[in-house]
Parts: C-alpha cells; structure tokens; sequence
C-alpha cells in the first residue's frame, strides 16, 4: 500500500490533528514521504498518528508525532493547517525553527460570521502575512485552500484542482510535485502577490455549498490539454 | 435564429466595439435581446454593429450602434468593456446616465507587462471602484471576467464557467439570467467583496496560458449536482 521506493521528504505538518493535516498525511505518507504531524500538545499529535495509522491498515515509521516546534525542526518542508486566528501567534513562535525552509500555507483567511465574504488579513493575504513574519529567507507557498478536507481522508479522485502560488518558482514546483503525490491537479497559479485569488476563492466556495446545499463545490481548470 | 418570443432586456455595451462587447452583442441578439454597442466614436459603433449583423447572418432592429452616453440613456442594463486604463475616466463621465442602472462590469485590472500578477486598484477591486464612483444607488455586478473573448464570437460551448459577484442578490440574479441567455454557465459567487477573487483569476489563467501555449484557460465550478 505504501510506496517505500522513490524520494521521500520529511514532511512537518504544524497544527496537524484536524482533518486538512490528517488527510494530507495520510495521501503523503501513502506515497511514500516521512510525515511529522505536529500539535501544541504530543498526546493530541500521537493521538492523530493513531488515526492515521487506522486508515492506512497498517503501522509505519514514516509517520510519526511530535510537538509543533520539534516537527518543524525536524522536517524540510512544513506544511500550516491551523485555524486562522492562531496563524499569526503559531508562526512568530515558530519563526527560528522555519528559518530557511520551504512553508506550505493552508490556512484559509475566514471570518465568522461572514463566511462568504472574502476578508483578507491587513497583509493582503494569508500566505504575503506569514511571509512578512518569517522574512525573505524563507518561501511561502499556498496550496490545498480549496479542496474540501473530508475528501482527502478518503481515497479516490478529488474533484477540485489545487492551485499553488507563492514566492519563487523552484518552491512551487516543489509544491506542485507534493500535490501529485497526494492524488490532486496541481496548477502553478504564480507569484505570492495571487494569493489573494487562492485563498478568496474558498469563500465563494463555501457560498456556492450553502446556496446548492452541497459539502464540496470545487474547481477545475479548463482550456488546458493533459499533458501527462 | 433570433428569438423574438422572450423577455427582451435593453442592454448597452459602453465601450462595445472590442471582442468582448462584441462577443456579447452578438450572444444576447440571438437569445432575443435588445442591444446598444456603445462607443466613444458613432461611427465605431457602427462598424460594430456590422460586424456582429455579418456574424448573425441578418439584419435585427434588436442591435444598434450610440455614442456610450446615448447607450446608456437607453439602456435598462449597462455593461462595461473597455480596457482597464479607461474604466475610471469613463465611469465619471457616465455618472450622471448610469444613475440607478444596474453595471455589469467586465473590466479586469490586468496592469502591463506584470500580466500575469494580481494588480488591485486602490478601491480593492475594479468592482469596488465603479460601485465607489457610481454610488450606492446603482448596483455594480462582476461577470464575463475569465472568459476568453475570442470565444463568445463563435457559437457552441465555451468551456468556461462564470463567476458572478456584485452588490445585492437580486442584481446578481438578473446578471445571472443574462450568463444564461449568453449560453454560458453562471454562478452566484456572492457580494462585492469577493471582486477580487473574481478579477484577480484573470491574471491567474492567463499565467496558465503562457506556461501552457495555450489561449482559453478557464475554470469550470465542480461538486454542484446539475439542477436544471
């Protein structure tokens, strides 16, 4: 089931135990990647690897719990899935452990109640916010903001394409290749500056459940042949 | 060919003699809608009308070439194509004729040679910016922006999704009609916050475009069961 044979990050999930961070390593360690899910507290983290581990049928070493700092520490490449209120605080604590490294952000900027209405952070989004906080040497990239998260604890298609934005085109290839190996369409949607569109978009999504009372809309790009 | 038997809308196209007004006229003439190609220049405007009767195959007392303020002053529902530069000098201009109308506004903020970066104005969105000028007793509403324009003067599927977003429901609710007539397929994606989200996809398929060598990347909204 899980494929030992290619190249393997280290994976450090911050803020890992909801239902983004448990879907994302479930489908990377699948893969094959070594996956640090991380939390404030280790219990709740060993307690999210032993979810995971269920789904997967089977226990591997390439998963693994850890408090947030020592996942980061850990990991080349960290991956974000927290509330948005906690964004901010979760990044300046974890500012030295981030120096230098790839940061994949997922967390959507929604507000309640007015969940449909796009509000970005004063930064202009998400993704230029944590950038701002962690400095120039290090690459933030968006990705994952519009899939529906119950969808990646399962297997199967996923029917909405992931679009990755974010400082630098070497780090979201990176990015777009991790998309691959978590079974999604990734798009390079370009510079930090579009994240704005990324992250917004979840909101017009969430509008779109609400009015057809459905749990998933998506998205899917258009107009482009397979070129696989 | 022309569907006379319908409910007829009046809609002026300011600054209608590109692709895009074009497109459109010749769309909604078909669907059996009253249209105004305006233009700064009468004889523009008429060259337009040409064009589009040439593409309709017949002569319709349904199309119309004006000046843009004539249009207007015509027109139950206004609509705005011209390129990004001249949307706010135009706007100004237009005030006093667009009082109460309902904009749909298909301006995108696209800000040469950066094409392919989200460029906001000041206001937020090109949306924001109209619906500033205009003032709160006209209601501003965001379509057509992802759609390649070549496209609308062809027939058949266009193999792209609308997002409609702009102030007030009911507004939004016409807009939509008018996606529907134009043969395409329209989504409710909420207030005017949300324009950004809307103009800013843009620059993000046109980014698709030029690292794929293609003309038409679109998106098309997924996860929504089919309720017609």
């Amino acid at each position: 089931m899980i494929n030992e044979a290619r190249k393997v990050n280290t994976i450090g999930i911050i803020g890992g135990t909801g239902k983004e961070g448990k879907g994302l390593a479930y489908r990377w360690v699948k893969a094959g990647h070594r996956v640090i899910i991380g939390s404030r507290q280790w219990e709740k983290a060993q307690k999210a690897v032993e979810t995971v581990t269920e789904l997967l049928g089977s226990e591997t070493e390439l998963l693994e719990g850890m408090e947030n700092e020592d996942a980061v520490k850990a990991c080349e490449i960290a991956v974000i899935t927290v509330p948005y209120a906690a964004h901010r605080p979760t990044l300046e604590a974890l500012k030295d452990a981030l120096e230098g490294k790839l940061l994949i952000d997922v967390v959507v900027p929604i507000v309640p109640p007015k969940v449909t209405k796009v509000q970005m952070p004063e930064a202009g989004s998400v993704a230029q916010e944590a950038q701002n906080i962690l400095g120039e040497n290090c690459h933030v990239v968006d990705a994952f903001q519009n899939i529906s998260h119950e969808r990646l604890l399962q297997d199967g298609e996923v029917d909405c394409d992931v679009l990755v934005c974010g400082k630098g085109k070497a780090a979201r290839e990176v990015v777009l290749e991790l998309v691959k190996d978590a079974g999604l369409k990734g798009w390079d949607a370009g510079p930090i500056e579009n994240a704005v569109v990324v992250e917004g978009l979840t909101s017009v999504l969430i509008g779109l459940n609400i009015q057809h009372h459905v749990h998933a809309a998506g998205i899917r790009i258009t107009g482009i042949p397979d070129q696989d």
